[in-house]
């Protein structure tokens, strides 16, 4: 791992826009699923999944579901089932009122905030399903009250048949209302625009490859969708007073999914610079996803020199990590200095899988610098708002000649009328 | 103004994404700026707006702005100051704190909300030009907190040099920090990376030209964008208490708009429906954009007869209108029922123009049938969310078994080890 002194680093990636071909296949899978339904949903599935399914076996079953339960280890039930309690319970702190605030004119004014009525999670099939996943990306959905909570998944992937029963378990434990064996471009195309036996949605979330990901950018506008994630980054600054065994293992850990993926530390003690970057060396040399991981802290790793601790929270405000620990004597002294980082994690337990799996923030955090402008996953993202205006007879009357004014500023006589007939009326 | 018997209307109009010519124009514009920074920015200026300006004479100066004042109406300041004062009341309903839960083992778990630090205003010039929008972009902005808000509007419009004083009123009134005589394209990219003389900012928001609204797609995911608005609706359910007069004028004043614009009233009286068809014609005659608010009406424009008005409440939550009148008998007996609307107006006096200019809540609303998953403007549009997560040692203990469980169940080693070493630590 580089040790660099002064920081120019930077943890931008370029993001994924797919090939002209790839963009391609995508919009003729997408316009064959709106135009024919079902029919184009099974044809796909059968050239790209190899199973050939009707209509009616396209919903994984209630017994599907509880035989799932047979198959996974009473621990992971029992684990699975702690952790999303806790999302649960943390995600329902986020939630809002519709709120009226009355005018001592007789006017009302205000914002009712409702769920999205039919959301779709698209979760990957194979070794990219999570099933950690599936609860970040439901449960918040159903804490907002979405009523309608689908999830599409492939009905095979690499030659194997059938939805991993651990995905199965995470989704009835989420909440999940439905399930649907089919993945791909053509599920997002059918989440979208509905068939015959699946009801559109009002938004798609969860990761996908690269097809998936073209097919949620086609379907945006017709349906939401949410942001596309990059690879994962972590940044941490710790002092010496940190334990360089726990902060290696950290850096580790997000080293380990991808090869693009980021870990980065910041540090003002040498010293503990030298220790983190031979611990790095010497738990990388027993990890199993060691390929992985080292080619992630060769082309995105670094060890970032700074002069105070100050100096790192301005190092890490520009890098706006997705994920940032701060192991640091007193770490709420800096807590308010951290503008950009989309989940802090504090002192030397808040290892960050603790956030990933079981504390209850989410994990689908914003990354590419992003947490600039934007925010992890929660509640928010599954509610829309709509304004509500009463104006009472005697607030036009009052006001009615100043909106008559902006309006014919603007051009606009129209508007103007629109009042004027009111304010003349009786 | 068509009456329509069943109602499959539609309120759907295409998405305009742009000529392959003008998305590479953009593109270059784009590079150009990022590359070379004021040079470019000058040197498209001269081009396109037809103004040789140097770098120095880009920000337009507290004299300026003061001598504005005195080119307007006192009764334009007064006005706009009041529907300032108003928005500014209403946005400021929606602030949120960020909220700590300390849990019983002595972790702690919050979320932590704060203003984005710089945000772009995009004002267009000439006659699209409209303060009351100034007011609806920058005071949410303002009121969430944000400590810088930049203005760029173009220092020409179709020959005619300088900024208009009432846009620069509108933007003292609001509180923008900066203000830029730059347009087009080439001001959206210098927003996003910035130049010597404009440093960049974290959102860009505000209409503009096909040119301006490719830049923002271009340069989103380096910044963020709000939504791209289509073309203005407006729909009204009403029954024969109200007044003929008063809808037609409402549907006019949505009409004039735009030839894309949408005006809807669905009732359940064909007498009704006849009286405001002929209303229509009879205002429509003495309209000044009479040409533009025809041409909506014919294309774009309908009236729908239902049963009732539960009929027509779900003839609404189809359309999800951008504006929804609701000026029947007892109209709080509906309000429950309306799923998807991005404004609602209720009873008689609750003209659109009320909610355009004046009342408070925010006048960019979702449109073309996006109300079903997305919102008006507000403070939370400038925003940003950070998870923060501070595990006590005894809750890592107590769960960290589980963590673990999940972590190798998904093959991360370097995530459970993580955990792992924390465990054993002491």
């Amino acid at each position: 791992m580089k040790i660099v002194k002064a920081q120019d680093m930077d943890m931008k990636r370029e993001v994924e826009y797919g090939s002209e071909e790839q963009n391609a296949a995508v919009r003729q899978i997408v316009a064959d699923v709106k135009l024919e339904g079902d029919a184009a949903l099974l044809r796909y599935t059968e050239e790209f999944d190899h199973v050939k399914l009707d209509a009616g076996a396209l919903r994984v079953t209630e017994a599907e579901l509880k035989a799932a339960y047979d198959h996974v280890e009473p621990s992971f039930i029992t684990a699975i089932s702690a952790a999303a309690d806790n999302i649960r319970a943390f995600h329902s702190r986020q939630k809002r009122n519709s709120w009226m605030d009355l005018q001592p004119d007789g006017s009302l004014l205000g914002q009712i905030i409702r769920p999205l009525k039919r959301v779709g999670v698209y979760v990957p099939g194979g070794t990219a399903a999570y099933p950690s996943s599936v609860l970040m990306n439901v449960i918040p959905a159903q804490v907002a009250g979405v009523p309608e909570i689908v999830m599409v998944t492939p009905p095979a992937t690499a030659g194997k048949q059938g939805i991993d029963p651990y995905i199965l378990v995470a989704a009835a434990e989420a909440g999940v209302n439905e399930i649907y064996r089919v993945g791909g471009a053509q599920a997002i195309a059918a989440l979208a625009y509905g068939t015959a036996s699946m009801a559109p949605v009002d938004k798609i979330c969860g990761p996908g490859n690269i097809y998936v990901a073209l097919a949620k950018r086609q379907v945006y506008g017709v349906v939401d969708i949410d942001s596309i994630a990059g690879p994962s980054e972590i940044a941490v600054l710790a002092d010496d007073s940190a334990d360089p065994v726990y902060i290696a293992a950290d850096l580790l850990s997000q080293a380990e999914h991808d090869v693009m993926a980021s870990a980065v530390l910041v540090t003002p003690s040498a010293e503990f610079a030298a220790a983190c970057q031979a611990e790095v060396e010497r738990q990388l040399a027993e990890l199993p996803r060691r390929d992985i991981a080292e080619r992630s802290i060769a082309d995105y790793g670094a060890i970032i020199l700074v002069d105070s601790i100050d100096e790192g929270i301005a190092a890490i405000n520009r890098l706006a990590p997705e994920h940032f620990e701060l192991v640091v004597q007193d770490p709420l002294a800096y807590l308010g200095k951290i503008e950009n980082a989309g989940a802090i994690f504090l002192g030397p337990y808040s290892s960050e899988p603790v956030g990933d799996y079981f504390a209850g923030p989410n994990h689908i955090i914003p990354t590419n610098g992003t947490a600039r402008f934007s925010s992890p996953v929660d509640v928010d993202d599954f509610i829309k708002k709509s304004s509500v205006i009463y104006y009472s007879k005697e607030a036009l009357q009052a006001n009615g000649e100043m909106i008559i004014e902006l309006a014919r500023r603007e051009g606009l006589e129209g508007h103007a009328r629109a009042i004027e007939v009111r304010l003349s009326g009786d």
